[in-house]
């Protein structure tokens, strides 16, 4: 069984991703981050998906994001909401919940770890269709990082791992990720999304209102899959 | 005043970088890594340096290596020691010290930085002459992730800061970088290089006898500089 670590932040994407590794006969290592985002309930929601989908580990890396800043998930920035329609954020229009040179952070930890595994493979939930425009979720990035990871390990200077970035969203709709996932029996009451979690009953729901929820609702209703957590999280939208 | 941030190890190299820098007129944003490695003592250099040279601010980011492993610097393989002359591990027999991509780590800690600060340059000691083989110390390698982190950052993609990784070191012998850092006014009491700290009177001393160490004498031996360390850390070979 071939070895794959794959990055799970605990949302649609990264449990959709996880799962189609999964599909592909991969064993699993999950890679998830708490580097004391705003949203950091996720780390709860990666955790279900991860004994849910049957990983073989399941590793959270800690680090403090605050200390960098300059990020509304990782600084007193308020995080943008909208009500009714309209579209997310363009793509050239990078909004102020890009986290500085996150996903090179995290994939670089991948590396890292599938290295010491012999994993030839590093999956990612990047997107480039239904996203907040963040310009490392962009496959000209994805390349460019893999090229980097080729040129900088052990293993692939001595020839017994060539490392691929597998990002098998990279083109899709979350309208299609979502019908995707539930294919291949994604429990996405297990996938946390929002950005700015409300505190509710000594826990969180969802705001309903940042980039991540519109896209969350928009993709579920274009699917026309129901939401597991709709009524609970995003009224305004559902 | 350009900002600049600084990778500081704690070790000759990044001392010597660090100084480098501020002569050059930046200002100086050092970040180190407190991964829990073996010779973690080097943080303490660090912070020594750190002050004696004036920096803005220095910053030590931690997380735990140890959890992906791989190393000798990071899990329970023995550091490998040699004693009397011999050339260092060449670069095509790249040692157990090697860390799996951890240049990659600190240099996306020090992008993430960079970004916040509007800071274009990252320095970095890394050094392919006398050196322990580390492929993530070449070249190629630091070119190839300065083309990576043009492409994943907001500031770059939105034409704002090109990014450059700057290893000044890059091509010079351990005995030139020791020669510039003494005409720099580097005080290299300050620098630690052991792998493997040995315990002596509710402190450490280096063991003389590992790659670093021998690296660092032979370096001085060639300088004609006296290494300030010398006396107590390598009787052996001082």
């Amino acid at each position: 069984m071939k070895k794959a670590v794959v990055l799970l932040s605990g949302g649609v994407d990264s449990s959709t991703v996880l799962a189609i590794a999964a599909s592909e006969g991969r064993e699993i290592y999950a890679l998830s981050f708490d580097y004391l985002q705003r949203h950091r309930v996720e780390l709860e929601y990666a955790r279900m998906t991860a004994r849910a989908m049957k990983t073989r580990r399941h590793l959270i890396i800690s680090f403090d994001l605050r200390e960098i800043g300059g990020s509304a998930l990782t600084s007193d920035i308020e995080v943008p909401k909208r009500i009714g329609e309209g579209r997310p954020s363009p793509p050239d229009e990078i909004p102020v919940t890009y986290v500085p040179a996150r996903n090179t952070i995290f994939l670089s930890f991948g590396l890292a770890w599938a290295e010491v595994l012999g994993a030839e493979e590093i999956y990612i939930g990047a997107n480039a269709i239904d996203y907040s425009g963040y310009p490392d979720c962009r496959p000209e990035y994805l390349r460019a990082f893999e090229n980097m990871a080729n040129l900088g390990t052990k293993a692939s200077v001595q020839g017994s791992i060539k490392f691929s970035i597998k990002a098998p969203l990279i083109s899709m709709k979350k309208s299609d990720i979502i019908r995707k996932g539930s294919e291949l029996g994604v429990d996405y009451s297990f996938a946390w999304s929002c950005y700015d979690p409300q505190p509710r009953d000594k826990s969180f729901v969802p705001c309903g209102r940042c980039d991540s929820c519109r896209i969350r609702a928009k993709g579920f209703a274009e699917a026309g899959v129901r939401d597991p957590l709709a009524e609970d999280i995003y009224p305004d939208v559902a």
